[in-house]
This record gives structure tokens, C-alpha cells and sequence, in this order.
């Protein structure tokens, strides 16, 4: 493992879970799997099986421990994927149609249910592997947990497009919820794999908590300020669809009364036009926003980082601090 | 527990098992919540609970320690008709308006969704009372195959819709996945709330899987000959959706072309007028279609009922063997 880097480390950890994951998921009727794993074939940086994987190799498990939890984080992003992509209307994800628009609502409603029980199914599959029953339970507890967290971070993202006076701190509050619990169950699932060690379970779920709010605070920057092509969906689709980011919640605190009548009047206009938006779009630059954003997320990847001083000093949590840093830095 | 009705059982293990979910779902967004329990306080049989509590009694286990996983199930099937309202565009459910119709769909698949991992976060809590880790891990298995299986015959049912020549085989495979494989895992975390014993396990299971799949035939029965007011749903909805139920299946293959035309033409027209709709459902009942699929949901009944010879002769048991009986002779 010496000198292992980010990218071949992420590698070939995609390799691993995708291959379980293809294997574990595919039955009858074929059009539900296919929708299912649609997603999962076009790509997608695998981040949350690389944390859960990392933090378990860290802790000495073996990486055939880890993979079940891992296949499993990535089984629920996935499923959240489909139905967010229903809810927000959107059309394209990685680069390619996304579920509902080439099977339809009905089936990407479907595919997402089942992708979500199946998360369950290949969990318990770590018994094969010799990890505890009692820290399956306990990672069955933290998936569970985090998933209705998600939910929850969902519900207040769809209530914040009816709102125009979203504090800094519900924003906060919703991404951890939306992002930063499935990426915090990441971290514990990858403990839970290696170590009944409460402290340490602890502390990996902070490093996941802040690095998945630094992750999407980049999100929201890349939204704005990214290229199209790199981040594989429209750039503006959350200026079109009203989304309160912390882009949008800090321009409209600075803005001026004329500057944020114009802001909130192509906020959420699905029929605004390129030239709109992108005059929102440098509205919201002018303010400051994104150098204001990216300082927040620099901060919660420093958080992030520190928490990692409870695990030995393997290559492995040198993987999980570069993370950190990518997670802030990334332009995909 | 002497000379204990069904109707008196299925009162008291509904109190219980419905103050443990409005307890353990709720939170923030209240408008999630909301959504979340709305069904659940509109009523309905709770079936599926009343078969985990009766098998797990049944066994000697206390009904404290099966009501987690009793209110794993609800939740569960609460959420499948959260969702399959949105799919079917389904505007009434237990005399109420669906989720989706008060909350909107993007929250209305939140909820579900939000349920979904809750079952298994409530289930988990088994453990505090003093189910061993073993089962509950057996418990998440069972549950989360379950519901993948609901979501392959959700699929199935899905684009049977788009189909004319649907066998009764191909049917029957599509209810014991949608609604047989729910009621199967409930009288298996019965039992696993009790014991260890795989042959018991077994057997709950053959009795679960043959009560959904009579329970599902009586529901097409009584979507087409049932009272609106206690179906809680409008009569006729299956017709007007295309559903390939089994009296659909039995009619196209007893009518003669012009009959078959004349039902196709009214089959899956969402604007059929009442008059067309009663003039399809005469057609079917001249098929006899009604005695032919009450005598297979019979034939179901009877194999449930037999399963449960491997239980001990308690009150509890003849609850279940009651509750095979009803699942055919219901009028709700």
C-alpha cells in the first residue's frame, strides 16, 4: 500500500463494489434491474464504498469485510439518486438519461424501492465475511438511521423552494441531513467492519459528517460555477429549479433590494433562459458567494481531517485525509 | 387468552402495535411525518402485524418482544401503498385522500421512502427485548428480501399493463411477490421473534405466502364486486388502471371475441365512463371468472391453514387458521 494515490485506490475500490454490486443485484423482471443499475454503470466517483472501505483497511480488517457495507452505501446513494431525480425533474445524471426518463416514473419509483431494501439484503452478507452479528445489527441501526436522515434532509430541501428567507443554519442543518448522514454511515459501516470500538466509531463519524457538508458545499459551488461536462449534469439546474443553496442564501443576505428582486425573479422559473440565468448566475459571483462557500467548506474538510488522529497511521487513513482535501478541491 | 375472537385479537394487537409506530415515526419536517402516519391513523386491518404477534404468542414468546418487528411490517406496507398510489394515480385509500394527492408526489415518495428505512431501524429494537442478534440479523434478511420481491411484483404488475396476454401462472408469480412475499416474511419474524427452529420458520412461511396470495385474489374479487364504503377505495379502479387481475385473465380467455373486444375496449381507459365499467365488470361476472377465483383463493386458504400444523394448539394458532378463513370470506 505504500504510496498508494487517491485515484488508483478509488480504482480499484469501484472495481471491487461494482462487481458485487452487479452481481447482487439482477433478477427478474429485467427491466426493473436494468433501471435499477443504470446509474451504477454510467459511472459516479464511488466515494462512499471508498470511505467505508478505507476506514475498515485503516483499522486492519480485511477489504472482503468491508465490501458488503460499502456495496451497501452505494446501493442507497444510488436508490436516492433515481427518486431525487424524479422529484427535481431532472433529465440528465452521469453523463446519461436519467432512470424515469427512459423507463418511465412508475419503474424509477420501483427500481429505487427495491435498490433500497436491497441495501439491507447485501449487508447481512458481512456474516460471510466474519464480522459479528452484533456489528451487523449495529450497522443495520446506522444505515436505517442515516436513510431517514436523508429523507428528512429531502423533505427540507423540497419545503426550502416555497421559501425565500432560508437561514444559513437550516441550510446547514439540511445538507448534513441530505449528504453528510449517509457519508457519516459510511464511515461507522467502514469501523463497524473492523472494530467494536466505540471511540473510534465516534470519531469516524465526524470525519464523515463534515466531509460530506465540505463535499456538498462543493456540490452547490460546481452547480454554479462548474463545467457541464465534468460534473454530467446541466450547469444552473439549481438556479431553475429555486434550490436554496448557500450560494443563493448568501447572495440574497448581500445583494441589494434591486439586485435581489432580480436573483428571486429567475430563481425557480424552469422556463428561464440561458441568458437569465447565467446573468443570475454572475449576480450571485458578484457577491462574494463562492469565495464566502468555499471557505466554509475548507473548514469543514480541516474538521473532518482532525477527526482521522484517532486511527493508526496506515496509507489507508492517509486516503481518507486526501479525501478531505479533494472534497474541497474537486472540479468533478 | 381462552375463547379469544379474531375480532377482539386484531383490536388489541392493533393498539399496541400503532402506538409503537406513532411513537417511533415521528420527527422533523412535521409535514414528513405527517405524511408518514396519515394512513396509518386512516385505518386499516393490520393483517400483517396481527400474523407476526398471533405466530410469535403462538411459540410462547412474550408480544412485547414481537411487536418491533409487527410494526417493521406495517411499516412497510405503508409505505407500499404510499407509493403505489402515486403509480396507479390512486386519489383514495382507506377512505382518505392518498398521500400524494395532500402532500404532493415529491414528498409523497419521501415519506415512503423515509418508511422504508424505519422498518428497519424500529426492527432493530427487538434487541431490547431480549431477541438475540442472531434472529434479528435472520429478521433483517427476511424483511429486506421481502420487499425486494414486493418490488419485483410491483414491476411485474406494472407492465402487465401494457400486456393482453397474461397467464394465470404469470399472474400468480406477480401476487405472491407484490402481496404473498410481505405476508410470507410476517409469519416468518413471528417466528423468529420466538425460536430458532428452521422447520417452524418454514412452515410460518408456507402459511404467510398461501394467506397473501388468497388475501390478493379476495382484493381483485372485491375490486370488482366489493361495497365502496368499506373497501375504502373507489370499485371499479383495477378496470379503469388495466389491471390483469385474475378475473380479468379468466374473462379474456372464457368470452368470445366480441366479448373480449368489448372488455379490452374499456380496460385501462382512465376517462371509461361508470356505465362502461359496470358493463366490463357484468361481462367478467357472466364468465363465472367471480367462483372460479374464489374457489383458487379457497384452494389457498387451505394450504395456509394446514401449514400451521406444526404449531402448537394454542389460542393463537387458531387466530391464524381464523384469519385464513377470513382472508376469503371478508367483505373489507
Amino acid at each position: 500500500m505504500q504510496g498508494v494515490d487517491l485515484k488508483s485506490y478509488a480504482r480499484s475500490v469501484a472495481r471491487d463494489v461494482d462487481a458485487f454490486i452487479l452481481r447482487n443485484v439482477s433478477g427478474e423482471p429485467r427491466e426493473l434491474y436494468d433501471a435499477a443499475v443504470h446509474l451504477v454503470k454510467a459511472g459516479g466517483k464511488r466515494l462512499r464504498p471508498m470511505i467505508v472501505v478505507a476506514a475498515a483497511e485503516a483499522l486492519g480488517a480485511e477489504r472482503e469485510a468491508a465490501i458488503p457495507f460499502a456495496a451497501a452505501v452505494e446501493i442507497v446513494h444510488t436508490y436516492t439518486l433515481i427518486h431525487d431525480d424524479i422529484i427535481d425533474e431532472d433529465e440528465v445524471r452521469r453523463g446519461v438519461p436519467a432512470v424515469h426518463k427512459v423507463w418511465g416514473i412508475p419503474l424509477a419509483i420501483t427500481a429505487g424501492d427495491m435498490l433500497s431494501a436491497k441495501a439491507f439484503e447485501v449487508m447481512v452478507k458481512a456474516r460471510d465475511y466474519g464480522v459479528p452479528v452484533e456489528r451487523i445489527v449495529k450497522a443495520v441501526e446506522t444505515l436505517s438511521s442515516s436513510m431517514v436522515r436523508v429523507a428528512e434532509g429531502q423533505a427540507m430541501d423540497i419545503m426550502f423552494e416555497d421559501r425565500m428567507d432560508v437561514t444559513l443554519e437550516e441550510y446547514l442543518k439540511m445538507v448534513y441531513l441530505k449528504t453528510g448522514a449517509l457519508f457519516e454511515a459510511s464511515a461507522a459501516l467502514g469501523g463497524l467492519a473492523a472494530t467494536d470500538d466505540e471511540r473510534v466509531i465516534r470519531s469516524l463519524r465526524e470525519y464523515g459528517k463534515c466531509l460530506g457538508i465540505a463535499f456538498q458545499i462543493k456540490d452547490d459551488i460546481l452547480g454554479l460555477a462548474g463545467v457541464e461536462e465534468k460534473i454530467g449534469k446541466p450547469v444552473y439546474s439549481d438556479l431553475r429549479e429555486g434550490k436554496r443553496t448557500i450560494l443563493v442564501i448568501y447572495a440574497l443576505s448581500k445583494l441589494d433590494q434591486q439586485g435581489r428582486e432580480k436573483l428571486l425573479s429567475v430563481l425557480g422559473r424552469r422556463d428561464a433562459t440561458r441568458e437569465e440565468l447565467e446573468e443570475a448566475a454572475e449576480l450571485i459571483k458578484s457577491t462574494g458567494a463562492i469565495e464566502y462557500a468555499t471557505s466554509i467548506a475548507e473548514e469543514y474538510a480541516n474538521r473532518a481531517k482532525a477527526a482521522l488522529s484517532v486511527l493508526p497511521d496506515t496509507p489507508q487513513r492517509r486516503i481518507l485525509e486526501e479525501l478531505a482535501a479533494f472534497s474541497v478541491k474537486r472540479q468533478v
